[in-house]
């Protein structure tokens, strides 16, 4: 997330017209009132997008002052104060929504990938996330996973080449597929196969495959083929071969992840920070309403 | 969702254009390929954004077709088509993630809504949603949520005004507050009053409140409440009131929703739905891969 | 209007550049100067877009400063200052023309307004706008009718539903049309019905419409009609009704404005300041010009 | 206009969502209903902007059929049909308002242009516009004039240059801000100078202006300065001077129009069919709507 | 150039986000450093687009400073330091390579540009530019060709009007063309004719054109040629003829460019600078890498 | 190049808008003509963008049939006819000129990048290009470069990650670098550091570096330091390394890339296509022209 970026201004933008459209009609009663918030965390969790929503705030009016009291990616517990703000009412108000919608969302995607990061500590595995994110929201959801302790996997279909199923189908095989890819993709961008069965697998090592996916495979047959698939690439070394593959799991079943990292592979890949994760749970209080 | 919206179009390829990026890498594979896949549901649950899928895919190739097979806020059961595709392969890929991501987090909120509504059969109040959506997908979330058999609340700030605590400590009162808001609105917009105690309620239907939302009070506290309130509004009506006042009632436990439901209020509205739903899981086969 | 949209900016940024084409040719003869200059009106009427103005220009330069002489919606005289500039002479001139024309229609529109809002003076009765408004400059336009006085009726197609002779017609009857809307609309959103006789008018208050919009019918009919139709609202209170009906003349002919407004409605609607008034005339000065 | 511009299908995409917002919500009446319409004038006048209508309701949806009756800039009168429309509903029914505020808007500017044209029948001299346009339509109600009979004046400041009394005094004279233009201006430009006296417009022609503006001066004095200027330029050929200079007066006194027109000027510029001129009348009705 | 043109500004931050894309993966090494940082020229030529370089590095971050050291259009030597930056190192290096590579474009027409305009010097002959322009940067590749002592030639279609071979065809005859261009263009646009041969230059003059294209006729023909043509309007003069004509010669080939030069004509037009022109090599190098 | 992009769409769109402005004034010519044309190569070369042409014509309107007689990336004779073209005049000759500019300049590349990939044949080695392009075409450019035989290098800042000198001193060394990249980069984007000295090679490869560019180093100490690297890269996959590293040379002086070629690296990189090829000239003739 690259907050000097022009795209993210842009967003940003679209995202407040999108809950001001005409005008908020309540901010007659603000007049030219000054006021001060703070966000307080109801739930506790991993808290991250701060930077974001200074920057959102500027963009409605540069006279809005933001305090970050907790780092990108740190703990919160109930009832800690996450950042102070004070400016402009009408433009105060005017974020709020679209600020916490932004933050809160954010913030439960680390919080639930830190609870599975953790369950991989003491390994070498690492958590990488997936293409299913909410639409619109890919660059800052997956920075939101690596906020949770996580990495990220291909940001889009341009990034890296994943051959799946029906790729290799339709090219005509395996080895028709990796190079018909090969021949076209820019030479840093890695091409990884998705394998559904040991032999599709070892295939795509055999071709030259920089990553491969194994989905939905029990961790005993993982467990089995990985120190295969790490041999064949040392053998093909030989042969002209890269001497190294990264190899991921997908489709695991969360209670026996710990099972999957110690088979050898390097990621665990999972969706579930993205696809179910609840929000964390923030509130932005006004600090003239308590008076 | 008016499915003819400019402003449609512009969302469609902005998020296909961040699947995309600088091209697919992998559709080298692909060469010139008509495919043909199809949708199933790999969970029970609501199925909405048909139509949105099928513009989608229109947008990336004219040639896609796509033959809908269940209908918007339809159940599907595991292992039920949903909706069958087939058009140049390329373009079936390119579309895939982006179209399943959008469909999965609307069928993801019209389950859970269904669920929630489902809990209120029988009575006449109606769930209602709120502004927590998804930043840039508001008009979509929304909709799922009726698909799921909800109601909207305001679609943003400019469509109903809602004078909060903050509001009325800055315009200094409830009455100005109202005053202020009722001479800038215009006349179809509705004025809410978010209420946190009885007095403040009561107080909100004397000025003249089209709404109150009655905020984290327990279903007790509403049910003595409620009677008082529309007993206003009719006295009121003799000295020019509105003789009408909806009554909605927010951060409801959802274990006492029907104790809610019987309290003569007329919404109760929830954003859980938008933060705590998971997505619904859907698989896109392409018919080759089987073969 | 609220400023600190960012909508509002790239709408001020399409309209300098629409001016500014491939760049000004003329700037050449201004070389680095600095230069101060004016607003003088030209005829006398009601000035708005004051703050519209000066954002417009800080759009081009930041280096510009405008001093508002004249607050929002107040009336100026011939020969009056408007507003003062100053700042980098080729911006000033860049953005004069854009800004001028911008204010002149704004202004022309609250004048025509303020007009006939004059002639509703002593009344209860609002003068309200209409959908017939400048493509891309609805929210400007109507926010210069309430600088004029008047009161804005809905914001678009998605604010309130309104149906009219051909709705009724396509869902069946009033009765079908009014379920339908209801059962999509968010509940904040009220429902209003254009009547073209008094038997259209009786029903719609009978089926729970919000307003009823009395369209082309005299101050006499309307004298008769508006009774009935508060006793129906009245009436219809025990059986569920709303207890509130908001009753509006439009199509009225502006020589017995004063008669419509003592036939006991609440609005008279009228699309004239928008499709009949003539911009306000106001020149730009420029100091230097002078000596 | 250029019917193929990409740059006129964002802007009717642009105006049709702002009317449409987040969805039409009467639409929901109008089920999946197929309709058929027409325009018809309620005033007499010349009509413009048939085909940007057809364009706009395609934009919506391209089952919509449109048939123009009346071409481009011809006249109609009261109660003739201009256009019949049929297709879905509830895209008719969205594109309504905006096809119609497009269309009376320019049809309004036609008329006016048309009826100033007419005092100058008979005579050699051309109406032209200005830049006095509303921001965002400038190209199509230039478009508008010249349906009217007018011919357009320069389309924006990258046009043609065009110095005025504060270019030059910030040049140091009229000599240097000639000089200065014509060093950085394309060679297609031509350089007009807005001259307030005689002398000014003296000078303008000695320097190579290939137009003067002679900026409220009465009609005697444009008839004694007329030749003078004439002469310059046949003089000034002899000294490698263009041989041709555009007379422009603006500033006219509508009725001395034709006073003016006699002076051997060439054109009369004028701003009234964009500042003053009212929309020309025009109603859409549906069909079923009548049975 | 306006440098106030909003259209630059969207134009810098599209150049910007298309080599940032999701965000600099390399940014992670420089932490929150500050750097300073200078541009030197590797090859000797003309340099523009410093202000261009300036506000591009603002629109990542406004707390970069540029200090420009070589003016616009001013040659540099190899080795000579163009300017000086210093600011955050993240924003330094994410603009770097958008920057040069926007810098040493035009600075490349510019060079080759001055190199044609040397060979013209002692004549009053300019040399003009053409259409031929890289999409997306026609307005900086034409300041770029005035940077390097060139006149630009029409900005693009609206602009000035080119009959070419096809046009007259579809027309029936060069009368017929100019007559229906005169009487749509707007009257500040000049009217050119494209000539294939003598005859048709003849021709086009007698029609009034304003401008004759000579295009790949010898330049012993055109100097035989272009004293008939200035008779031609000065004897047109006595028919209200313009009494002025533009002679451009193209299709030159750059061995007989002065030959052509001594004709009589008033430009020769050339797409050289842009279509062949090499980058001026620059190098943007860091204080901190040196020590 | 996706062509079902939707961004395309826009960049296409965009580069139309450009050349027509307010509308082709020259058009009026053209009445409602019907006309056909063909593209001929005025050079020999490599034609690229067939594909790209045809969707711009689509894009101004769909009657237009491109049909291509090249296949993209194909070599081209002097007057060998490219492409043919018919549909309706006006839209033909709007889009004639940003088509050609389009494909001229892409062809220009692919032209120049052939040339040097035949130096290149019978080695393994393969031409890289560079982040050298022209802002804005980024991804066309880098398409023209595989057309003319080469592969392409990252995409942007945000495809793999690139140490240079700077990023190494304000990290505090390579491996501090490597490190701080490594953990926040996509798994599969790989870290590539560009050396300019045999020992910051050394270095670059025992931190895990994936590729290693070799800058400006004569061929024979890139002969010498290749199999240094390799042996670092086997000997490291004992402790845990990649086996594998991609080996580059940057700065190549033209006169010795076969010498290079034979030095066992893997990619010679050069942006000498985009920064220093001439356009490929094409023509684009009308047939009723040649009538």
């Amino acid at each position: 997330m690259d907050l000097f970026a022009p795209a993210l201004y842009r967003h940003l933008d679209s995202w407040l017209d999108e809950d001001i459209g005409r005008g908020d009609l309540t901010g007659a009663a603000l007049r030219n009132c000054h006021g001060s918030a703070y966000w307080v965390a109801k739930q506790a969790g991993i808290f991250c997008g701060g930077q974001l929503v200074e920057r959102l705030f500027k963009r409605l009016d540069l006279a809005i002052n933001v305090r970050l009291q907790v780092g990108e990616g740190k703990r919160v517990s109930v009832g800690q104060h996450i950042l102070e703000l004070e400016g402009p009412a009408a433009a105060l108000v005017a974020g709020e929504r679209t600020a916490l919608n932004l933050a809160m969302r954010l913030s439960g995607i680390a919080t639930a990938t830190s609870t599975l990061v953790s369950e991989l500590s003491g390994t070498s595995v690492r958590l990488a996330d997936t293409r299913k994110t909410t639409p619109g929201l890919r660059t800052l959801e997956k920075y939101a996973f690596r906020c949770g302790g996580g990495i990220n996997h291909r940001f889009g279909l341009d990034h890296a080449a994943m051959l799946k199923e029906n790729h290799i189908a339709w090219a005509g095989g395996i080895e028709a597929a990796f190079a018909a890819v090969r021949k076209h993709a820019p030479w840093p961008s890695r091409i990884i196969v998705e394998a559904e069965t040991p032999e599709q697998a070892e295939q795509a090592v055999r071709v030259g495959a920089d990553g491969v996916l194994l989905d939905e495979m029990s961790y005993q047959v993982i467990q089995t083929l990985v120190p295969k698939l790490r041999e064949i690439v040392q053998t093909g070394l030989s042969r002209g071969g890269s001497g190294q593959v990264f190899l991921e799991a997908s489709g695991v079943d969360p209670r026996f992840i710990r099972a999957y990292a110690s088979t050898g592979i390097d990621f665990i890949s999972t969706s579930a920070p993205m696809t179910r994760s609840p929000w964390l749970d923030i509130s932005m209080r006004f600090d003239n309403a308590d008076a």
